[in-house]
């Protein structure tokens, strides 16, 4: 079985495809990127991301996307995680935090699979955790060096790639997209 | 002349109606909405969302999209200052600008006029400034009690909407899109 990634990060698919293939999944790359909309939940950005990709992509294919959710700063950079991390970094969100007592965060990830007829499935993976008190490590990507998932003491950052997919959000809803197609082979 | 005004902002509808009924043209509301889509620049989302609603209106159209930049920040909140407000508000950015010197900022407003055949027109309002030390005034909305617009003392949120106008970056987006209006009537 064939499958389309629709992902313009080279590490997302890497790690999409070494799982896919220990189930007898080939997956093709998209890498031309596809509108997302300002909404303020994954799954809005990502079904319509997903019914402009379906125009332009003839085998079943899926897309990913995904954000860090603070509590105390209700939800905040969540959607637009990629945006605000660019923007003003760990440091920014670092003091943001300086006076909050409640530092419980997750990191969510939404992924559509879509097939031509049918409808959408929506799976979604979430890492729940909170917001170190400085940096550590350089390991991973945004804002992996001040999360601390729920069961270790270390921030993603600190985390090699095997470590991290054990808690990590994406692992999980590929984990779960890969069940679905186990059972459709 | 009938124009269309596509915002789901009553108060930016009357803002404008005002000023264009003025010079003899009659403001429509389209209150349905468009997608925006995640950009760095106001541009982009507003040609988008131009783009999507060519589709959908038959007479000539407009839909403005505005947002905070601060120098300090990258730029941050920016386009996403909607968003952005409603999660941590006036004190979250009070709180990122703690340590910076640097207070410069800008609130940019972006108009996209669009009539049937012919390419799109944009018009850029800025209104240059400086982010206050503390939330200042309850007029206005959004960043509005945090902003101090060059040539004034007092922040957005402290003037009427008539003064606000004087210096806004919206009055002056409205003021070029009339102008250009003026001329073909």
């Amino acid at each position: 079985m064939e499958i389309v990634f629709a992902t313009q990060n080279r590490g997302k698919f890497k790690e999409a495809k070494e799982k896919l293939e220990r189930i007898g999944i080939k997956l093709l790359h998209y890498d031309k990127g596809y509108p997302e909309i300002q909404a303020d939940n994954l799954v809005d950005v990502a079904i319509y991301g997903a019914r402009y990709l379906s125009r332009k992509i003839d085998k079943p294919f899926f897309l990913e996307d995904a954000g860090l959710f603070i509590r105390s700063l209700n939800g905040f950079p969540g959607v637009y995680s990629a945006y605000v991390f660019k923007k003003i970094g760990c440091r920014g969100i670092l003091r943001l935090m300086e006076a909050e007592e409640d530092r419980y965060a997750e990191f969510r990830s939404v992924i559509v699979y879509k097939e031509k007829g049918k409808k959408a499935k929506v799976f979604i993976g979430t890492c729940q955790g909170m917001i170190s008190h400085e940096e550590r490590g350089t390991k991973g990507f945004g804002f992996d060096p001040i999360f601390i998932p729920s069961g270790s003491d270390k921030t993603f950052g600190e985390m090699d790639v095997r470590e991290k997919n054990r808690y990590s959000h994406r692992g999980k809803s590929i984990e779960m997209l890969a069940k679905y197609l186990r059972k459709k082979l």
